[in-house]
């Protein structure tokens, strides 16, 4: 099998002018980055009228685990089967971050057959949208600190600046620095940091933002620092919201591409999974139910983060909903959950797999929970067994009522997924979404927390301090008290643990640090450790990328 | 007279398509992003034949005063009118940089009915040129931070690391900061510092860089560290160079735009004209005069800089060299020169005016000693009298025999340039160039410094503590001896001393530091205060930006 970037070079992609037209984009509509890249004017999606027919699927997964999901390439895949089998499919996906294409991560476009390209673009500047983000954060964060400077007229409390600067970078010796350090001219000297830029609260109201409107005043109510009385100051009040729609207007139009099948692809923005709700752009997912029959979107992390933050944040501030979920699982990644070490992976075990299956059963539950139809994606290894597909294909229609189905989109493209297509337009005209979120708006914040630990995670309790909660109902009494909340906590599995792997039950959920994103209109819960800045592993992606001597990058996996 | 965005969003612009044709370039050459910005693809650019019969044209200007000289938008008008006279001209420009849009400076893309379009997005992100640069230069700085976490297998002396990090924003509180604190996690504790951007040495090696070979070979060049024994560490040695050509590869296309008449015009590349050399890419000029008949840049500062720097940095590093020198002044200018407060310029002042001439005619000087033809271009303001104007232009010509024309592009495009077009062409014409660098690449460093300071500012002599004489002779052991000195000194006088206007004589120049860039392959001459990274002034221009309605950007100066 060829590298990804081998298979993306041996594409002819064609001109996404062709791309938009399949799903009656007209070219007047595109603006143009290359023959293959394209935004969509925000005038042409304005004049869409809603089509009250297309159908949504949300894409997401088990908990993850070394061995690999792939959500990404399932998303893909199951986009290019629905346009085999005849349905009018695009996909909608979360661009990639430059930190880590050069960390230990490595690119983020699909990979095998299931791609979107150019891939290189995609993983490298894109369409600058990162960029223009980065630059909106730190224009903000640099006002906040000249606002101080220049005789602080709005008595920010230098100690309690709480908007930090970004880079699209890993870069760990930023999580932590000194700024203003040298001279009076240098600025007040104060602890600051740095974090990743799709940790940014810019990015996190990117992404939810409705249309430029919305996107300034949500900008504007970005809390950014507190006075010493703890009055919080806002983006508004250093009166950076214009500037900062001016800066992020070009880059809020969604991104069009192709997967290597041609299946267009909206793919556009990418908030964390952990401090913010890990999905593409409102606008782009909007976009695609406004043009084709099937809209297939994906969202981070295992379906106890990623689904439960689509649907309890984003869909409740956009308004969308889901007609279906597919779970995607592999063999592997369900035997490590049933104890098998990474090393043991290729060997058959059947016992393993049907211990780690509680995984997957829990979040086939949960997603049933919300009333949603449910079929399980088994991403195909070549070490898969019989036996194990056969297993797992029993176990998942015998235990939980819902169909698993083999794909092989990875090795063969759209053909090794048009099962699971066929599987979902299937279960989608058979079975109504009934579609509710976990909580309502107006529980108190702390019952929000505690709704989803006992009902999605199955913990017993949740543990807060004395002063945690009193912030919380600090934000109730401010106005705050109807946001949903956003869980950040490991990914890897349903409780506070990262090594309490499978379906663990009886455990308690501690809260250790709740965040205020007022822009972005949700509460974030900090459960357990959080990175908001990775750092470069020993031996960076980056040595290994180069261009050939025709100027063709190579090294990007 | 309407501001510079209302002029701006009143012109129909042509498709770059047309533009680009003008000049010959077909439109399969182009990487287009938008209807009316294009990149020119590199194969192209490597396949077109050297003209013998190009005609380069440099526009620079007496030491720079609060009234304003215009180079960028004599540049614009000359490139206007030449194509209005029948000549085929392009214009090459460097592109704005992100932090002065949003401090004192606002745009930089001209004014009047002398810009390049679209305004707004040449002012904001561009093409990403700038954003790449920034993710280039930070990715060499995290591998070196890097390196150091994981065992120092370099020897990194962490109080020895030269290479700082670079954002596009004015943002004093970065110029000097500590990084790495908190935990071990988050690497060694050290000083560190960002710089804006177009201080970025990546800055400079882009515009000095011929091809993306030539690139990738300057960057690997960039010294980045210094072990304890004071052995230099590079790039490569971080094997950072393939990364960051990957990340440069599509910013080192030139990007093509359009005068408000239709001249197409090369924006690209903007490196400080202190720390660096001040002009934009060596791949766009070159590829202006493979295209046109005449090519207009301009050069950052006054020409004791800007122009010294254009002539013995860019032209020694890529063979190409100007036919004629465009000087621009203005009355008013002229007049604090002479002494007069910026309150008093709108009085007519005459003695004022002829005591100010002392600077513009050393300049004349100067650039007549490069063996260049020289005329001069008063840059009109409503406020000049006739009797100013006349004055001027006899003193010009008796005193430095050479031409004034008044020039009014501002207020009427490239109509109000005709004479200056038809002056330039006429002196051309009659007059070759017999271009020659100040001096060759054997001299001592310290005796090229010498030579600028007594040839150009005619100063008595160069100070240097024992510490930089022995730097300097360090560099020239290890291999640096053949390499320009770049001088970071004031803009506003021949002198180090900022209040030195006019025509100094008799000073004494300091350096007060002296750094290597071997990857640009300069030595950077520091005298006096040296600003790389701005801070925000007490009401920055991003205050008065937003969107209109219809999503117009507007506020942009």
């Amino acid at each position: 099998m060829p590298t990804d970037i081998e298979i993306a070079r041996s594409v002819e992609l064609k001109p996404i002018v062709e791309i938009a037209a399949k799903v009656g984009i007209p070219e007047d509509a595109l603006h143009l980055h290359g023959k293959h890249i394209a935004k969509l004017d925000d005038r042409f999606i304005a004049s869409l009228p809603k089509k009250d027919d297309a159908r949504l699927v949300l894409v997401t997964a088990i908990n993850p685990t070394p061995a690999g999901e792939g959500k990404t390439t399932t998303t893909v895949g199951l986009g290019d089967a629905l346009n085999r089998i005849g349905k009018k499919a695009v996909v909608c996906l979360r661009e990639p971050s430059l930190g880590p294409v050069f960390g230990v991560k490595g690119g983020a476009a699909g990979g095998g057959y299931a791609q979107v390209l150019p891939m290189e673009q995609i993983n490298l500047h894109f369409t600058g949208d990162f960029h223009a983000i980065t630059s909106a954060n730190n224009l903000l964060a640099a006002l906040v600190d000249n606002s101080l400077y220049w005789g602080n007229p709005l008595n920010i409390d230098p100690r309690r600046i709480v908007f930090r600067r970004v880079l699209d970078m890993n870069d760990r010796t930023l999580r932590q620095i000194i700024s203003g350090v040298g001279a009076p001219a240098n600025g007040y000297t104060r602890e600051a940091g740095f974090d990743i830029t799709v940790a940014s609260e810019i990015m996190a109201i990117f992404c939810l933002a409705n249309d430029l409107k919305d996107l300034e005043e949500r900008l504007g109510r970005i809390v950014v620092a507190y006075t010493p009385d703890r009055k919080p100051i806002t983006a508004k009040d250093v009166d950076a919201e214009g500037a900062l729609s001016v800066l992020l207007r070009d880059a809020l139009r969604p991104n069009l591409v192709q997967s290597i099948e041609g299946t267009p692809a909206f793919i556009h923005g990418g908030p964390f999974a952990n401090i913010a709700h890990g999905c593409n752009s409102v606008i782009a997912t909007k976009t695609g139910l406004s043009l084709a029959d099937w809209t297939v979107t994906e969202a981070g992390f295992g379906a106890d983060l990623g689904a439960e933050k689509f649907l309890d944040i984003k869909c409740r501030k956009s308004g969308i909903s889901p007609d279906a979920v597919v779970i995607v699982a592999t063999i592997r990644a369900l035997k490590m959950h049933g104890g098998v070490a990474k090393s043991e992976l290729t060997s058959e075990n059947v016992p393993a797999l049907e211990a780690g299956l509680a995984n997957l059963g829990r979040h086939i539950e949960n997603m049933k929970g919300f009333g949603l139809p449910v079929v399980v994606a088994i991403n195909h290894f070549v070490s898969d067994t019989d036996a194990e597909v056969e297993t797992l294909k029993r176990r998942v229609k015998s235990d939980f009522g819902v169909d698993a189905v083999v794909c092989k989109h990875w090795a063969e493209g759209g053909a090794g997924a048009e099962e699971l297509a066929r599987t979902l337009v299937d279960l989608v005209e058979r079975e109504k979404a009934s579609f509710d979120f976990l909580y309502g708006d107006d529980l108190p914040l702390l019952e929000k927390v505690e709704t989803i630990a006992k009902t999605l995670y199955r913990a017993d309790k949740v543990t807060a301090s004395a002063a945690i909660k009193k912030q919380l109902k600090e934000w109730e009494a401010a106005g705050y008290g109807s946001f949903p909340v956003c869980m950040a906590k490991t990914q890897s599995s349903f409780s506070a643990d990262p090594t309490a792997i499978g379906a663990p039950t009886g455990h308690t959920l501690p809260i250790r640090e709740v965040r205020l994103s007022a822009g972005a209109g949700f509460i974030v819960v900090i459960c357990g450790e959080l990175m908001t800045m990775p750092g470069l592993p020993k031996v960076p992606a980056s040595v290994n990328m180069r261009l050939l001597d025709d100027g063709v990058i190579d090294g990007i996996a």
